[in-house]
């Protein structure tokens, strides 16, 4: 059951969709369920105002004012309504199609009127053990944007109460700062991800100099899959903000230029942790298979170092033990201590060559 | 048999053709015999026509229309025929022998007049239990699109229906968006084979730790071997794409850019998939090897052990099984039990220090 | 003796030329003995010469007509010859060096006045079991090409075959496209060694689950050298081939364009096959080393499992052949058979506890 | 204890920032404790004056003097005094997060006003065995720098003696070379790391072939944790080295051109003897392994054959050992010998045969 | 002894440079001892002149003069007498700690008025078995070149004796060619040494399938690092003569262009014969291993067969060794022969049911 989970969250199943037209609007996820769920904030420098939107139609008002809107989707279960908010918005239906689409991996393109960008929130499952990934679109255009989260719940609500509280530089700035604010939200939570996956490998390389658990392996081989899933999420992310760090696009003033500077580096220092855990843990399991391999070989020496001592001893005994009517030794009433002395001998013998070429 | 089938789809020969001019025209490949059939598909926004071609001189008032057309080719073991429409279509010597050449890996070039791009379809042969590719050539005009199939059958009856329903944006915009349409199919196929794989890889998984069945290494070295096949159909692909993507021919209007884009996005994940189940797979290799390995190991240690508590007692009857005259205990009343009693003592004492070494 | 071969064709020896001035001409090499013989053919679209020259001076009233020469020179082991022909020409010093020089890798350059190639031609030695290199440097000038063949042969005679013919577009064409069709004569040639490569590795891919021969492994080895020999042939030529179809030069007309794009599509065709070869022929080793290690291992298990059933049977029958005066049983009528049954119960009881361990 | 350090300077844990505002101020690190030190130090060629400063205001009349003003901060943990430090100084205030983040990996930017590098200084900590990092921060201004050390201690003690000396150029230049020259000592600290590492892999280098110590393993992989770490580290920092080489900034003047190539190149070397030393100690972990499992392998063959011996002859014993009534030669009076001369027949014949085999 | 050679060659120490001012003259190694020999050869088409300079100030005169000056110093211990001559030169203080340091890679840096080359020479040391690097500098300016060595002998001599009796064109040629032919010089040397690697890996490769000296493995582990070593020289010799072939520094003539682009070639093809050599090499160590554990397994396996066949016996003879007053067949007069052949027939089955396993 556990080694199965994180397979799943590696690729859903994309069949489905094949044949449809290219454009058309799908969910593909099997977490985004029941209800979708609208709220919108309308900040300025000094204004706030908080609401939930019943339809997509009550966001075209902010559309064109000159405060920043942000709005948040939760829930990607109903095709219909997104689209019609798409509508309102004026996105393309190519952009819909991947925000409904929770494999598409990070990307950002650069519509002219708006930036679109596909990021991952991630968390750490405990009871599964493993990563799991929540799909993340975010449209920016002037003056607003609008967040998709696939799962309800509220991973932007530091940022949120940032805003109500007016702390921070975040209601001085536009919209562009507020995309860079979510992104490094969920940039730091890699970074909680990638702690819990230091300490688990921590947890590990105490125990593969001593332990013989056979579990000890396979853990070794998940930790490794929620690399390899983490490093394919940050890998196309890095691109991501380094095409929001050079792009060209007005959206981004260039007062935001450093923030998105800042966003790359932490970017290029999560993916540098992956690289280093996945080489850290590599020479980890190649330790633990020697540390094994060796443990066995030893038990297998020393028994067959014992083993090679009793058989010229059987050999002796076997030897007097023969029937035969005249042998020498046997009627003598030394015979048994001499036999026994020679066995002492030959013990002593083969110890002592042994220890002589170290093999014990 | 099985085996063999993956190997032979991977390349097949090609010595035939060398020494033979640098053009001409011969059918390399052995799955599209017999006939040759033409089908031709003509539209606009509100008009639609469909016909069965009979000489391929019949396209000819086709080409200078306003209208899209589409002419698909069915079978390519006609050269001939073939020759005749690329004639009827002004397109260069080389590019039949590419059609022809089901060899030709996934390329992309540009005639100034014509564009010309080679793909791949792909199916998962269940029988086979392999992966199997068939060749696909494209020529984009002004206008028209040619689409050469190796086997006969119907991989594009999606988009076939599309057009004649007049459903989606197909019917609205030009013959590079009919392109386009037709590579986003061939790459959804392409999904459809990496869910199959997944799936297998999935099956195996569970298997890696707990079974024994020798055949599953093969298994596991067949699957290799097809996603070595996908890397090297989907590599040439990407490039493809990435070239429809920025090319400046003026064949491929602006409305189609951000499909083309989508479809480098949907490469892209296609070929992160094949790298991360080549990765995964490998992983599972190596946990299969050590587990099994793991596996006999013991088996060998606890024999071992069992085998080396023997030794001493046999050494033991031996002892007393020699027929020397004056011996020891021999003559007492409680000899033997004395002898067994040393015997348990042995035995418990061996047990105790490999169970204080932690060998059992 | 088959070893050292392919070892030996890998590199000669470069030591001998150490110290000489840069461009002093000296032959490497060992298999162009004997003779220069040189040729020369002159054609037009409509008129076609073919002679054998017997000195370098004589091929100098073509450099100059309108008309196509292509003069091929078969051994190398005349430098002065050489060098006439070279001052003849026009050519450069370091050109004749590389010329003479059979170990230079795959390179084009651009001497304005004339371009100067090196590629290999290839053969496979079934006597030797492994892939032969032959030199091959060519001099494109204004309307005439030099070819030089380190072996007397005729690899280039269907070309010729196709001029005297008239066959194929080759006289309706420069120079250039001579220079293509001899060029894509020689990596034709590395698809029939390829296919070569390829039966040998499905005929050992038939083996690695079910032979024993030890010589398999050899065998593997031998042709992994012949495929790494064989790719840094190759690599040089893709650059070689992707120069000549970028060169700014105006020998290469804009007519042979599409020529040359097609061999560089050829020479990464090649290319990929070899990678692929290559992967496949690893993943081979592999498994085969993985069977044989399991076979093994397997025999050494049941091997074990017998012996230890006879170890505590041997133990009993060493108990009751002790000499003691009073043991039980010994004198009892079913003594013996008592004994055997408690053996049978012991062998009865391993196999079973064997056999839930799943060991038999 | 060992084994524990090495992992913990690898990363320290970030989970505790995440949610913070982006451009917070929090110290992350252990090391930095208690008291924040600040020392100006402001020269000409021909003045010098050093003092230390109580409050970071103090340092403002410097910022627009001609002379060359160095400040040097050590300890980190006092935010509020590095900001405003900062403030004065008029550093972005990410810029100040980064001096704070001791985890900030390598980096080089350029604020126009200003440039800011990150760098590490490298010791090797022989207690534990493993090489520990401390972070350091520059921020190079028109005629001042100011440098950040984590730790404090002073590394920087030879540059200072240099300039109150007045020896080498140092004087003569301005903060440009300041940068260079503190950042060139601390290359030529990682160089010292690098010759402890070596003198390390040289002695374990001499134990490989001979050592039997379990241990020996445990610190090829210790040593190969510290390589990957020292790699992570030069990796950027060469990057940064690059980007103060090719920058256009004003603040780095033509004349220290020469120097910064000059440690880049020297920051290459460093790179090409951590990769070199890696390839090393990955042989030698090779190597050590073939040894090992060698020795074991021999030691068991040598038992294999050795018991072997003895199977026949342990036989023949019981053979003649059995109690038929009718027997051949056992009421012979040569029997014994004759029996005896057949085992040491079969025992010479045995050695005979597996000295033929080359076993022995 | 041996072993610690390639080592010590590798990496010189360079603690003892820690701190000091970034030029400060310290010569770093250990071989160019004792005196430092100048030699001044000044040549034209038609005259050339050849002195021993026993200060470096004797060398002015020529730097100005039309002809060129070739000024070779042997020896690096004697910092002052070359800063001396640094000065005359005018060349910057950090070329003269580059000329000094022998740890220094190759490199190649333009300053305008000169040329700054480090490259490498090579040589086999037959005794110690190893590759031994000398290090050479060349600075190169208008019409003169110094060279630099560290330790005394005579390799240029061949290039030397070209000038002096005028062969070839390097009379003809300015101190551009002369810098090229020297550095050809230095490559055909690696040729050489390459010949004596790959003769010994030929040397290896006709024992790693049948010799089982354990010291084989080692010898292949020290070529491996040989190779290491040389890929680490040649790395950056490429790009050094990439730089010298693409420069734009005016002392370069067009006319040395095609000698330095040979240059690259031979340098490429150096590297290439490395390459190929470590994957010939591995390849090798690879079948060693595997041939050498083939062989033990054989060897455990034959043995653990024969083993297997005399359980039985053994137990047969052990049951008929008992002390039963009534056994059956003790007491018959075919009892033995009856027993023996049950004996055969055991050994004759077991040995059938072998063959049919095919494990004999």
């Amino acid at each position: 059951m556990t080694r199965k989970t994180p397979r799943r969250t590696l690729y859903r199943r994309r069949s489905e969709k094949a044949g449809l037209p290219p454009d058309s609007l799908v969910y593909v996820g099997d977490r985004g369920g029941g209800q979708v769920a609208m709220t919108l904030i309308d900040y300025q420098e000094d204004t706030y105002t908080e609401r939930a939107l019943e339809s997509p139609g009550q966001c075209s008002p902010y559309r064109q004012s000159p405060s920043t809107t942000w709005i948040n989707v939760e829930g990607l279960s109903q095709p219909r309504q997104l689209e019609a908010l798409g509508t309102a918005m004026g996105v393309h239906s190519l952009v819909l199609e991947d925000i409904l689409n929770t494999e598409q991996r990070p990307k950002f393109e650069d519509f002219d009127d708006y930036l679109f960008v596909v990021a991952k929130f991630l968390e750490f499952d405990h009871k599964a053990g493993t990563v799991v990934p929540e799909h993340l679109a975010l449209v920016l255009g002037r003056n607003y944007l609008v967040s998709f989260q696939e799962v309800p719940g509220d991973p932007f609500e530091p940022v949120r109460s940032r805003i109500r509280a007016g702390a921070g530089r975040v209601r001085k700035m536009g919209a562009d700062f507020l995309l860079y604010s979510l992104l490094d939200m969920a940039v730091d939570q890699y970074l909680v991800v990638l702690d819990q996956v230091g300490e688990r490998i921590e947890a590990l390389d105490h125990q593969i100099l001593t332990s013989q658990r056979p579990r000890i392996m396979a853990e070794m081989y998940a930790l490794m899959r929620d690399l390899l899933f983490l490093s394919k999420v940050v890998g196309p992310l890095r691109e991501v903000v380094n095409g929001l760090r050079h792009t060209s696009s007005a959206l981004i003033s260039d007062a935001c230029a450093p923030f998105f500077r800042d966003l790359h580096d932490h970017v290029a220092h999560v993916s540098d942790r992956i690289e280093t855990y996945r080489d850290l843990l590599s020479g980890m399991l190649d330790l633990h298979l020697t540390t094994v391999s060796n443990r066995t070989n030893t038990v297998m020496k020393i028994i067959a170092v014992f083993s090679s001592v009793f058989l010229p001893l059987t050999f002796i005994t076997g030897l007097f033990g023969m029937n035969f009517e005249s042998m020498p030794l046997l009627h003598s009433r030394e015979g048994f201590a001499i036999v026994v002395g020679c066995m002492v001998a030959v013990v002593a013998l083969m110890l002592a060559v042994f220890r002589l070429w170290r093999w014990i």
